[in-house]
């Protein structure tokens, strides 16, 4: 039941109608891929606007969560 | 002692020389961006290269992090 995108990458979820985050594997290395897809004959293909990290930003994003929290908590109570 | 690029925005962490995540504030909205950034005059600016989430995408993909995280020790386990 798992669901790939046109690229063969797995889709993890979906932030809105054309943001999709997926798992690639490139090179028998992982990246976890931020980014606008197209459809293109009923395929979701992933375009040039987005990111891909590699484990190691993956994991410095992941451990900056709280910072992240706490800015925009302090953003959002002005 | 917090850190700004050249656009204004917060600096959260580096996850390469380039690549920075950073909180910007755009019409009262705050957006979490990963983005590469280009030096320019001595100032980081951000480039088209990334992408930006808004509140309900960054609460998304921090909601489905325990799926990433499940997906990449599934590959890395190959």
């Amino acid at each position: 039941d798992r669901e790939y995108d046109g690229g063969g990458n797995l889709i993890i979820c979906r932030l809105s109608g054309k943001r999709l985050v997926t798992i690639s594997d490139f090179k028998g290395k992982s990246y976890v891929s931020i980014r606008e897809h197209y459809k293109k004959d009923d395929k979701e293909l992933p375009s040039s606007k987005g990111i891909s990290l590699n484990h190691e930003q993956w994991t410095v994003l992941k451990n900056n969560i709280p910072a992240i929290e706490n800015a925009i908590s302090r953003l959002d109570s002005r």
